[in-house]
């Protein structure tokens, strides 16, 4: 039963770093749209997200399920509540890759415009999810307070982007509709990355059985 | 034991209703500094974010606490995982209330500008979050799918809201950069009406076991 249990969580933990990668894989496409002004790309993304909503719903019940046969306690039962809340993230953070595709298609029918700090924003978010889930499958809490210190850098390059988008929009009117799409697109990266700090505050708290949500001693 | 346990599920769950009066607070006050340019909310906005922060983490620990001592089956244990959930999208509603009542200060220091459907979009927000509550609070699934149900509207007012605003901001380039708040409000307010949705969907699945997230036949 036990020898079983185990397998039913490497089995779990397979399934939900697969969904990552998936989420990964959604995130590099849906920019592609955007900076490559390709939008070849958005089936691909639109796909992935059918994928990624089946597996949410999949991961979901598999957990509950082994919640309730095995009836776990201390760090199983921490890793099955963090799959869940993991989950959930992987989930949003593919609804946020399918926005940013689905703007970045309308984007390619206009003019060029400026993308601010676009690009550097996509480096900082993608490494946050690839290394927020590499935290998650080694339970390396080191790796998990790194990702969150990072957020701050993010935040920091939405403010920029929204500045400078912001002065363009007003000496040029006519870049007002795509300037306002650049800035929703540094939205959905920010949040991202919110996204990714989630999973790696679940991975602490998984690994170590504490709290640091809201605290402000996070590191 | 068993008394024990429908005692402890009872505190959960008026904890997560008093959690949930606290953000439509949030809400209500967040907003009224926008509308009602009264700047003099936000202390009480961010005081009650401190609260629901610390219930946050509080919801998250009983429950598992419960699941590990009591060890849940069927209803109960979907009652705790709702639980876990409903505890995340609530916080969540209190961070967007947060960004609303902190771009409504900036506003307030400004000329003032057109508030596109804002005060309709609230309504609707407002309320998909009261009655997902109240289906929580009695297991009602219909109130729930008709919470549901109420997410289009809100959509279709954010877009004639971005809408809207796009123009005034063509038309008059001083007014770009608050028009570019209000769509990020009208943007915050459709996230909460999303969260309103999770956790009506989350009610469904408590109650009748069966997880209606992502399929097409919702209603």
């Amino acid at each position: 039963m036990k020898r079983q249990f185990d397998a039913d969580l490497d089995d779990l933990r397979g399934r939900l770093l697969r969904m990552g990668s998936l989420c990964e894989e959604m995130v590099h496409y849906a920019v592609k749209v955007v900076v490559e002004r390709d939008e070849s790309h958005v089936d691909a993304v639109q796909g992935w997200e059918r994928e990624v909503n089946s597996m949410h719903i999949e991961i979901d019940e598999i957990a509950l399920r082994l919640i309730a046969l095995h009836q776990p306690a201390a760090g199983d039962l921490r890793l099955l509540a963090a799959a869940i809340k993991i989950n959930s993230d992987l989930e949003r953070i593919g609804d946020q890759a399918v926005n940013i595709a689905e703007t970045g298609v309308y984007l390619c029918k206009e003019p060029k415009i400026k993308l601010g700090d676009i690009p550097r924003m996509v480096e900082v978010a993608a490494g946050m999810l690839k290394d927020s889930l590499d935290a998650f499958a080694r339970g390396d809490t080191e790796l998990a307070r790194e990702v969150i210190k990072r957020d701050d850098e993010e935040d920091r390059l939405k403010s920029q982007t929204f500045n400078e988008l912001v002065h363009l929009m007003q000496r040029d009117a006519s870049s007002i509709q795509r300037g306002m799409d650049i800035i929703l697109i540094a939205r959905n990266l920010e949040r991202i990355a919110d996204h990714a700090t989630n999973i790696a505050e679940d991975v602490i708290f998984m690994v170590i059985g504490k709290d640091i949500r809201h605290s402000v001693e996070k590191i």
